[in-house]
């Protein structure tokens, strides 16, 4: 169960931090499509580690290699199949943390379930290494509704107190300008300002949480359905599987609950003979459905749990209380790689939902 | 797609607001476990409209049949099926909406995706009543988990800008007194608070959001997975399909974003043999698995969008803007309602995640 | 597990044999297809009891009662619940049986699995009357199939050693007359010589097997897929489902095995600008894909297990060999009442190919 | 969808014939296994070509990688994932057949579906050789059962005309001896008869089909459920899926279609305080639950489609008619190394079903 996700396209992500190697198969994309793989590795170079000071040292490049799904870089039909090798790997950092479980961390809670039978190296299946074939998933996802016209960006919306301004529901142009930041925000001002924030914390050996904002425009009214099959729940149960995600909301969100009606409700107008709402509050989905409105999404990243200060813990082998001093290389704010992740959580999300309504066939 | 869930538990929900009836099919259920069907009703009536002055007056009790499932009031091993008759419809209050959509309702979206053959008659199968058939079966999977000693229950966090306490993350006692509380709340001032503001929205014409908070105490820890196996992931997938929800959010959640990770990570502590955690801003899910420690979560629903007071809309037969004027019963805050359903769909998502541990079998 | 099935389209069927009613829950049917409801009662009544003396005489109508799903009588998107009350039961004809399980049946092995929870009246969930609801399903799927130019009908092409003519496998004109036939054949000759072995059989308390053939003519080329999602896997699955089949081919089936390629393999041949095979031992499948050509198919059910004649069987309380004798009313051949459904199964399972290929939306 | 699978289990087959590598992620394998290489590699070997002279001399070595999943040699929890690069491959030989399909092969039906974008080279996603990462997870499971006193073997039953014995369906000793035997019979002499028939074949230019049985001893009873949960459904499912595959039948299969309820009931018999059958038409199910005999179901293998005789295609570019003289290395019959993939088939469905009954968890 832990790696397996979709209804019309089947993605399956499997790997361990340390182990050989991390990957996905993807299911279910339509045959035909031509993948920019320049841009797919500046997709996922987005994510990756070293981009700046603010991200773990950890050097690895995320190579990425198509064992199947493609004839030359067009997709055939059969199911896509991408690793990435592990490389810059040092599991001696992480040897003792079967026994002294990190706080925060799945340390614990998988010794509880795989009763020492889990590989711990780099935080094994749990790591946030994984997110890197979500990647490779989503950025072709990405570039497919791309292709229709339907664009996919995040934004870093907060960073400890810090925050961006949130983008207007309306919609938003040239956020391309996004995908070339190291802190990816609205306003310079909160780049900056987040910066000085991740320092600080990574200076006091300590982290920080953030808040990733995700925008979709271009999207077609009418794709989702009710219940289960809406929107919001399909988009969040793949956010949900980030690893460090605590919180996700749609349109206003938690805020709608402090609103009357009156406040909340989007009216309907009509612009040059198509039906559009003056406001969107309901963050693009009505009933679980699109409503053709930009679709907007939060999801809450929690601090880093790696950090240098010193932490109470167990030793499980003799019950005893110990102090735990981590070494090891850690983003001092996952929040900032998250945001290529968030992209590409939701580009699979509405990928599924759209193969939903439009069929399998070949893309054209 | 738009009814069914789950993995281990394959739920069906089925019904439009204003059909024959609304039901639920429920596989997977082990034999040999006794509903208590008075307990059930009880649960049921928690959700069910007319209970007091804050909720819609539409009189219908939701009276159970139940069609198959049972030898008695045992689970015999076949799919359980359970149906509700729908009475006290009144179909012409929403003969209206097909042309003239209510802002913040599926009455556009719907027509867009389905052309205008979608069931419109009050919400059709977007109704908050399809709540009900989640009702029986999370009524059910609630008994299951209370027999081996997990308890589920929400309360009323907020409402508009009243606040009730958060709940103790550490545990709290005698929660089953939120019951029978037609608001209920761990703080008596903050029912009769939010009363005030929901008498207050519903006399302006207009209606409240609100938030439900929810604690599973006794869940064991180990339970879950990885990624989309993770306990928030399942969660959310059910919560977001509830009618309403814009916002879900586990432990610290939204908060943990402002937090260090030296605020935010809890300790290991070894107590009596056992190893806990000393404060639980993780919401008792660490990578996707449970840690023994209490499960909280939070659900933000907006405000109902079906509210008295003029909106604006348009008609799509003729493409101009016209006020909506509604008539027709709705509660002033579906919040109010929604805490059974935040437990229902909790016990639910944590049932399946039992059942991949435990497997199916016969309940001892 | 026992009731789900589909990708596209999501079957739930649920009931007991003598329980308050069986039915069917259908997600995904496009909205907009009318549904003729006359027709469809009529090919319920072709797998009803009662149609002839060589099917049991348990009197009941399968009445349908639609709880949702429709508007009018045309699908609204919703899920479509259908239900029909179990009304001529006779449970005190089945009391002996869970203590004396009868051969060939599921008495013995719900026993070991629900340890006596199972409801043992009528087979329960085992009972053939299951295949009820799948006719719901099965007939609705058939006529929407239908109204693209995709027929789909059986014959009983043996029972016990005499044998019907196989369909001409290269396509088939006038099988609308094989409703109107109780016994199904293609030569008249066929049928009266089965009519003649059932009631010896039937006579001699005993009961005889038998084989259904299906064939889909109109079925699109360039449907299914590679592997697990080949139409040969979708439709067995559906197809071993049906109480009684053990064994299932295609095309040539089980006699493929004994032919070489250069007898098995059917040649390319251009017609009119159409790429077709000059003979149909494929049986319209070719790598899992369809090709065009009539699908056949082929199910072999076994003798009703139900019978008159004295068995030997063991008394499960004391441990003891004892002989059972067998009263109740039971279909001294179910291939005979297994046509329809065979046609139900396979459009069920076309109509979840063609899903996934032509997406859900509107029904045109 | 075409290559995922498994409700409890989740396998995810990729890769082309002349693709970089083949594979298969399985999620859901207890943690706490200790996987026997060597045994896996034998059990690969079985199926891999060169083994004889029967068989294609392709000469490659399926060498296993595994990329994640384990710990050491033994399960971790995390998915697995595995591989088998692709070597000795020319797919010169291949060229023509985008233009010229083969008779028998997916060549055709796979131009029909992706328009042209399908990888034709080796059968691309189509080939036999996808066999192989299913029996690396079929060997995983065979060993798991394995080492629960499972036993999984098949035979080759017939070839063309040449028939071997049946299994004595109350069981056998000694079947151990099959796994050494290049083409795997319980009578020697049927052997030595079946490799005459297909070197005759092979030396004619064309091929033969044959019949794979498989019997699984010591399963429990009580695992399985009705309807779409019967193992007849789930294993058929599967063994559909692997290609080649025309009919497949469980007990008696098709002759108990000519059989009378009361030749064709097994009797139930107490022996030492356990109740059995008296005979086993049944092939270990009932109702689609396992009654503790064993388990036997055939499978039937068309001829291999590749064939060097000449044969009728049409060149699609042109639509002229067009002899097609096929090169390349092709198994004059490929039910021959089928046999174990037979048996990963059936391991495999058989540990889904067993995991839904027992829970993941770690194995002891």
């Amino acid at each position: 169960m832990s790696s397996h996700w979709g209804n019309h396209l089947h993605l399956s992500v499997f790997g361990q931090s340390h182990g050989p190697a991390i990957g996905v198969t993807v299911d279910g994309l339509p045959a035909g499509f031509p993948i920019d793989r320049e841009a797919l590795s500046a997709f996922l170079a987005r994510r990756g580690p070293g981009r700046s000071h603010l991200t773990t040292p950890r050097g690895e490049r995320d190579e990425v290699q198509f064992l199947s799904g493609l004839k030359g870089d067009v997709t055939c039909g059969a199911p896509l199949a991408a690793v990435i090798e592990n490389r810059d790997t040092r599991s001696g950092d992480y040897a003792q943390l079967s026994d002294l479980p990190r706080p925060g961390h799945a340390d614990w809670t998988a010794q509880i379930k795989y009763k020492g039978y889990q590989d711990v190296a780099g935080g094994g299946h749990f790591s946030g290494r994984l997110t890197a074939p979500l990647c490779i998933a989503g950025g072709i996802c990405r570039q497919m509704l791309g292709s229709c016209g339907i664009s996919v960006y995040a934004h870093l919306l907060g960073v400890g107190a810090v925050s961006d301004r949130v983008f207007d529901p309306m919609g938003e142009t040239g956020l391309e300008r996004l995908e070339a930041m190291p802190l990816p925000t609205l306003e310079t001002s909160a780049a900056a300002h987040m910066e000085r924030v991740i320092v600080a914390a990574h200076q006091a050996g300590d982290s920080v949480g953030g808040v990733v904002e995700c925008m979709v425009q271009g999207f077609p009214a009418g794709l989702g359905g009710a219940l289960f099959g809406g929107l919001e729940s399909r988009l969040a149960s793949i956010l949900f599987a980030v690893p460090g995600v605590k919180g996700v909301e749609f349109g206003a969100g938690f805020s709608a609950a402090r609103m009357t009606g009156g406040e909340h409700n989007d009216s309907f107008v009509a612009e040059g003979g198509q039906v559009k709402t003056a406001s969107n509050r309901h963050g693009g989905i009505l009933g679980g459905i699109s409503t053709g409105m930009p679709l907007v999404l939060r999801a809450a990243f929690k601090p880093t749990p790696s950090i240098a200060k010193p932490q109470d813990s167990v030793r499980l082998s003799t019950g005893e209380a110990e102090q735990l001093h981590l070494r090891g290389r850690h983003d001092p704010c996952i929040a900032v790689r998250a945001v290529p992740v968030v992209e590409a959580a939701a580009a699979i999300a509405l990928m599924d939902v759209w193969l939903e309504e439009n069929g399998r066939g070949v893309w054209i």
